[in-house]
């Protein structure tokens, strides 16, 4: 809760502008799995008044259920066979067992289970509701499949900000965003789940603030802050899953999404 | 985490549009207790370029700080006196003792306070880190002083929209925002502490998704998203307490920041 990484890079800013924009990219159809979506994203740029050319700055926001689509990071309920323990949770809360099974065994560990709440720590450390995996918008006919997280949201992020970068030249960072609960708050709001080409975290410790005094423990969350950003853009149900924001204050930099996640040795609600 | 309040209002959105502006707000000096924050940001939205006339849809948010600032939610460390337990936690941590003293003195509750973190429930139902209290950018020769939270931010915000209804004859909802931290991640995003003509919680329960499938557990958590967009505008240190958003997909509503906070029975992380 607001204490930084010992080691963030101090990088300068990237145009701290006063103002921002936010634009939903269009005509990005409904993805399948092995569908291209490097090029659906360089069409949808192209297709979408006023983004291009792109600038210095801009950063993309690509939510993760078309990642996981075009990855192939689905499955199917019909074949998945419940644990006991799935089926009694899942009986409980109106829900369906197998899902609740698909949460488990992608899970690394199980933080809470209890009053309809499965909250599982996931392989790429993020602690979140059902482990990412989710049934909403997966597509047409799609009967019982759910999306998983993609396995490596930083390396499709990167695949994105190579694919822009070859196309226009210009160095575009991405961030893979998807919904996230948080304790003691109503609702979701989109995070950071993957990022390529900036710090997920900027380290404002020791910079001085407006009055000079040095500040101890300011550390923006810039990555996410661009997630929540461009959900307001985007929405929930519009098939919109890609934003462009132009303008946003962020730090340039060979950062990770692990660098967004706080140690268990910090965590005091594990 | 993900459920949705079980009476949460349904109106349809606000121009749910494809791009969306954050503009910060130019011109807003040093606030002081005492200042008339509503005319400074009359004045604001009057020198900003590009922000008048109002446009139906817009979105004030306005940071705590120059709320408590200029509502003289301030203490003066110089006449506290720390309790032991303040002394020894402060201590432990190389905090100042006399500031523990004045989050334990504004705390409802004591969530944590181990690792040199001081996580306590507000008056308001916040549960945040050092319940509020800042002492950063808080004025210069403010020498001891740190600011509390609002002691009403909803009235606040109420405040402020009246104070522009009045002089443009526009509806614009005002949130007030807030950098909090959050379990399991580093860092700090800007949620909303105080609302006025919006509602902070969209609930989406019960909405079909774009594939006709009923979504059970979609709630938006809408003012938060708008304050962390606000601050990719704002930054941390550059004195800019407040912006415009245009654009965003938002409910109108008589909605309180109290719709936004976890009822206990539901929380998991008591």
């Amino acid at each position: 809760m607001g204490m930084a990484p010992e080691e963030a890079p101090r990088v300068a800013p990237v145009r701290p502008g006063p103002s921002l924009e936010v634009v939903a990219l269009l005509g990005i159809p409904e993805v399948r799995p092995g569908d291209d979506l490097d090029a659906l994203l360089l069409d949808a740029l192209a297709a979408t008044p006023g983004v291009l050319p792109l600038r210095d700055g801009d950063v993309l926001v690509v939510t993760q259920k078309v990642v996981s689509k075009a990855e192939g990071a689905i499955v199917d309920l019909e074949g998945i066979e419940p644990r006991p323990e799935a089926v009694e949770f899942a009986n409980a809360a109106d829900r369906d067992p197998r899902q609740v099974e698909v949460v488990l065994r992608e899970a690394r560990r199980v933080v809470r289970m209890e009053k309809g709440v499965l909250i599982t720590e996931t392989p790429h450390g993020f602690i979140c509701a059902n482990g990412g995996v989710d049934a909403s918008n997966v597509g047409p006919h799609s009967g019982s499949v759910v999306t998983l997280l993609p396995v490596d949201p930083d390396a499709s992020a990167a695949r994105m900000r190579a694919a822009i970068r070859a196309r226009h030249g210009v160095d575009v960072p991405v961030v893979i965003s998807d919904s996230f609960g948080r304790p003691w708050r109503w609702g979701i709001v989109d995070v950071a789940i993957g990022v390529s080409g900036l710090l997920p975290i900027e380290n404002l410790r020791g910079s001085p603030d407006r009055d000079g005094r040095i500040m101890k423990s300011t550390v923006r969350a810039v990555a996410d802050e661009l997630a929540s950003a461009a959900e307001l853009a985007l929405g929930k149900t519009a098939g919109r899953p890609a934003a462009l924001i132009r303008g946003a204050a962020f730090t340039r930099g060979d950062g990770a999404i692990r660098d967004a996640l706080m140690p268990a040795a910090w965590d005091l609600f594990r």
